[in-house]
């Protein structure tokens, strides 16, 4: 049998450890600049988070419950509705940890295995579409310490979750 | 039993599908501009990279090896014999894929779930080691991906590994 490095239930503490840092990302920017200031023609730190708290909250209940075939209309509504404060955007952040932490645990054990055409555009595994989510947040995040760097604001430290 | 999400070769599969990619971002950097540019007075990108190196090719080999005692000296010796161009960097790169190929099958299928005093000074899940490696590539990855960009260059495409 094959050697586990990650259990089902290490990587959503992993995940959500990540999305603690990003939550606190998002409080460093002042409150302007969030949905202003980028670097090389980028989009604004707003922007990525709202992509991320997209892609989370139809990604996470697409796995569990098998279906994709309204989340392009939920993304379309994230984008109507998308957040204009800081306080809106980290309660959208918010909404979106307790949806993770509402559909997980529906997760059939065999599904991380499976294959599925997720948001129903990408045919993939589904623990590597559970890892681009996450890797997703980390690379985007990244730019937003460059963003914060560039603002003269020190991010808070990469290992603390 | 838990749910596997993540076996160990599928973790040494996506991890160096990542360094592919990280690797197509130091060769997309001009010669001066990989050890020269940055914004906001962060690291230019062949630090970074020089970074990724250094932990990696420890970190597997401590990680197999349970040895962390020679780890100072070899990341000390990694920064004085610091690669001066893009080549030695890539060729660094290259001598970097090849030892963790060579010590990850020396890998006990326990030993992920160990915990560890790693680099000899962090008292952690191997597991949540490795993650570490692999975030703090796809991070710094992603301020790379600023860099580019402020440059006017056009950076891989995050999901092509």
């Amino acid at each position: 049998m094959e050697a586990t490095l990650l259990t089902a239930q290490a990587f959503l503490k992993h995940w959500q450890g990540h999305r603690r840092l990003t939550r606190r990302v998002i409080e460093a920017f002042p409150e302007d600049k969030l949905f202003t200031f980028s670097v090389g023609g980028m989009r604004p730190f707003a922007g990525l988070a709202l992509e991320m708290i997209s892609m989370a909250s139809t990604g996470v209940r697409g796995v569990a419950s098998g279906q994709w075939s309204d989340t392009e209309a939920l993304a379309h509504r994230s984008a109507e509705g998308a957040p204009a404060t800081k306080r809106d955007l980290l309660d959208r952040w918010d909404e979106t940890t307790r949806t993770i932490d509402h559909w997980w645990p529906q997760i059939a054990p065999a599904r991380f295995q499976e294959v599925d055409k997720v948001f129903n555009m990408y045919e993939t595994t589904i623990y590597e579409a559970l890892l681009y989510l996450m890797d997703n947040e980390v690379h985007h995040r990244g730019q937003g310490y460059v963003y914060l760097r560039a603002l003269g604001i020190e991010p808070p430290p990469f290992w603390e979750r």
